[in-house]
């Protein structure tokens, strides 16, 4: 049997653009002899598609799309992942369905058994679990069908009471298929080779996996959509962050490849690209700003945001103040010339001190602290939002995880931008992913990797005057944020208790800011935003 | 036997707090010779605690707290929620427990079967959903003890695939009492009569039911706790938006009482007074400032906050431009004056005009428009944090439903603030409140209520060249935000159809301005926040 795999790039909602891809790929694997097509789980409405899928318009629209689909299925079998109504009237009224096309019409539909809620998952909000599981049969051919997560039950201490593969493999199926909507992290490329391996294992039986590519808001799809043999080897691997369309055939020798997924950094590197290329083409921007402090920060988002837009597309802006050191311009400067981008110099004095003059009536003889420092931020902010706002352009967000954990940060200020690109990167990260940018040649200017981070908000300010070193910080971080350990935990690893109960104390305490700010695009397996759900009224460890 | 009803503003994690109040109670209870004492559902970390469920550490201080609880339960017995491990290997780690105290130790523990997985409720995230159900025996009375949606599913086409009560009533239980964590919203009392009372029509028995007051940044919990008798009757009902404790003794004759709801406005009104106290309580503020802007909203905004934390701790800020009409200043000169509280004046037209000075070199000739209405609007914002930040206050946001939903408003701008007071409530629900609470006297000025909207952004900017009336707009925006009716849907009941495509557009269009916004007090069935998920760059309806 031919089987298509086609991996590709949908936008929610957008039901038009979604068919003409599916409608295309159909045609090609028509052209290509195979004998069925396969698509990525909820491809019909891209995923997440949240709560449009409480409404009934959507959900016909969507209806309405797998019909014209379900046409074009003379002669050819289609897999394709959409939401379906629930035929029971218990339970919810959605099911997270893989249908089977053929002939002209749906020939079956399989729904999804184990419906991940936890972290930036939600599908229990939407969908009735199902306890049924049966094969297709199709050209002869027995093939066990699975939506993502059901294949994702191996564990010791399972998260279901059910496997949908374990009554499946009753009826002796010959091929299982997984079509899959798995968010991109890190490691999560060898998490999926894990699972898809013990699978191979268990059922000994080849596994076909297509995935979705592109970016959603924050989460980001890598792709990686493959054929793994029996024997647990790679036999067919599609492009990592990419759309393709890949043809297994299972009657040929299918040797074993080398598997292509780029390394950690690159992988990182490659993500935040597709995600900001994806948030600007699928918003229908094509222009960004942000501004260039000389710092490490601003000038790694700047060289992200050419490679995902084009240097004609870039314009840096620098907004020194009298705190700003010369250093700040001459290394935003160098920068914006490496990268080949527009810059524009705007000095805040002017409007700082007309601001200060403002409000002398009513701070009259306090001292300068926290409130003009975060009124220049403000005031940054402020004028990046008026460009931006004047020229249809997108402001990037451009802090880090680091400062957005411990609140090290301006509300309206420097945190303003539509998307946070590197709001999901520790700062060693964001060293350690400048450097890999500097391999070929320097990029990213050695004088603002070097020196030490400052916000220049007053007089001789460094970061390390109201933070730990970022290198401590960040594990500290890592370990309550990612691992989800305790004060006492992370004290007995050997860190400053006092230390520790700082930061955790921070972390807490600053959760009305990141409430306000930018959807981040996610890298890691725990990232700001809608995967990680935090009361802000709450007094723990406070 | 003489159960009492404790109804308790509990602080999420605030384990210290939580426990003194409840060992308050239970010393109460004993005093006033109740057999029995019952708190709230998860009371004891306080709801919703979200993902710090996620954290051992805060599940261990949950188990201290326990602990120290049941040590008190010596000649008393006691009901009260809280998260308990699963015992099961499979499945969510975590059981919503209520536990039933007695004798200095945990007697039985009884976990939640329906789990709320829908608008603001993530339970399902968290926990395990029992299927086991088993009454408690005490001094001789059979309690079916049963936790909120536990007894939600009396629908003809039920969300879930079991009925807690229909095991219960099997082993011939004499009382019911459910423990609550039900939020606010105007018409959740009407839906909880109803519901208990299809519960004690179908079972014949009374029902105690307990839940929890106070407010949770964006979630109300109005109290209401009460005892129905089998006929349906309240013959006991505690204080509405108040703590409050009372005994309900079952042998005596418990005559009907009056239910002693508020009435619909007055309710909102009163949520919104314990949301704004209880944020700035629980996270130790005092003190608030906001934007009077002459305008409809300022003007409740700073009507409730001054019910909610006392004049002393309000301050208006008059923030005028070029573009302000006379009345804007006199209009909020009143109201402060109305309210008594101070008013400080700061005009924003040198900070405007130095900013323009500064945009110039970019801006060149290009005639003024949106970027410099938001401008405008940005200033005002910086200068209130400014304010905020110096004095130690919170801004408060006085963005209403209406500008929310179509994106009427600037981010970073007259957007800002630590919580949003009126943002569950449409334009005409702004007046209808404003208009309930100057009954008595004229608190917010007749000439805001009665004057044209203005942003007053540019020369005689009126709301109504941009937006369509306000009582249509509303009128679309419910059918669609709360009632989820589709484009077509909303037009066949006679709305122009070119004005239900660009509402709907222009909703969808925002949900990336939403998503940097403060939390909003809930007060409707679907408010912007928690309980709508949104995807940003989705193409639907657009």
């Amino acid at each position: 049997m031919r089987i298509a795999l086609a991996q590709l790039n949908y936008h929610i909602g957008n039901f038009k653009a979604n068919v003409e891809k599916v409608l295309t790929a159909i045609e090609r694997a028509k052209s290509e002899r195979a004998d069925l097509v396969v698509f990525a789980e909820l491809a019909i409405t891209g995923y997440p598609p949240r709560d449009f899928l409480e409404f009934n318009e959507f959900i016909e629209m969507s209806e309405a799309a797998i019909k014209k689909i379900a046409e074009k299925s003379m002669g050819i079998g289609v897999i394709i992942g959409a939401p379906t109504k629930n035929l029971n009237l218990n339970g919810k009224r959605l099911r997270n369905s893989a249908l089977f096309l053929n002939n002209g019409k749906i020939a079956s539909i399989h729904n999804k058994g184990l419906l991940p809620t936890y972290d930036v998952f939600d599908e229990y909000r939407f969908f009735e679990p199902s306890g049924e599981f049966s094969l297709i049969e199709y050209k002869g051919v027995k093939i066990a069908l699975t939506i993502c997560e059901d294949i994702w039950n191996m564990d010791d201490q399972p998260m279901y009471d059910q496997s949908p593969m374990e009554i499946l493999i009753k009826d002796k199926p010959e091929i299982m298929i997984n079509i899959s909507a798995s968010p991109f992290d890190v490691d999560h490329h060898e998490d999926r080779l894990k699972i898809l391996n013990e699978n191979v294992s268990k059922y000994h039986l080849p596994i076909i996996y297509v995935n979705h590519i592109g970016a959603q808001t924050e989460l980001i799809f890598d792709g990686g959509s493959m054929v793994m043999n029996a024997k647990g080897e790679i036999v067919k691997q599609l492009e990592f962050f990419k759309e393709d369309f890949q043809i297994w055939d299972s009657e040929l020798a299918n040797p074993k490849i080398k598997d292509q997924a780029p390394e950690s950094l690159e992988r990182i590197r490659q993500a935040i690209v597709i995600g900001i290329r994806d948030y600007f083409r699928k918003l229908g921007f094509k222009k960004t700003i942000l501004g260039l402090s000389g710092g490490i920060d601003s000038a790694l988002c700047a060289a992200l945001a050419v490679e995902a837009l084009g240097k004609e597309n870039v314009t840096g802006i620098l907004l020194p103040s009298e705190f700003s050191s010369d250093h700040s311009i001459t290394d935003a400067k160098e920068l914006a010339k490496n990268l080949g981008i527009s810059a524009e110099l705007i000095p805040i004095a002017d409007s700082f001190s007309s601001f200060q003059k403002d409000l002398k009536p009513i701070f009259k003889d306090l001292p300068f602290g926290l409130a003009e420092e975060n009124l220049q931020a403000r005031i940054r902010g402020t004028l990046l939002m008026a460009i931006s706002n004047k020229f249809g352009s997108i402001l990037l967000n451009t802090s880090n995880k680091s400062e957005a954990a411990v609140g090290y940060g301006t509300l309206y200020g420097d945190m303003n931008g539509g998307l946070s690109i590197i709001g999901d990167l520790y700062k060693g990260q964001v060293y350690a992913l400048s450097n890999h940018i500097n391999l070929e040649k320097e990029i990213i200017p050695l004088n603002t990797i070097r020196k030490e981070p400052s916000a220049e908000l007053r007089p001789d300010q460094k970061d390390s005057d109201s933070l730990p070193d970022y290198d401590v910080l960040d594990q500290i971080l890592r370990l309550y944020i990612e691992q989800k350990q305790g004060r006492k935990d992370i004290i007995s690893m050997g860190f400053d208790s006092k230390l520790v109960s700082k930061v955790l104390k921070l972390v807490n305490l600053n959760e009305y800011k990141r409430y306000q700010t930018a959807p981040v695009l996610r890298v890691s397996k725990k990232a700001f935003g809608m995967g990680r759900r935090m009361p802000i009224v709450a007094r723990y460890l406070i």
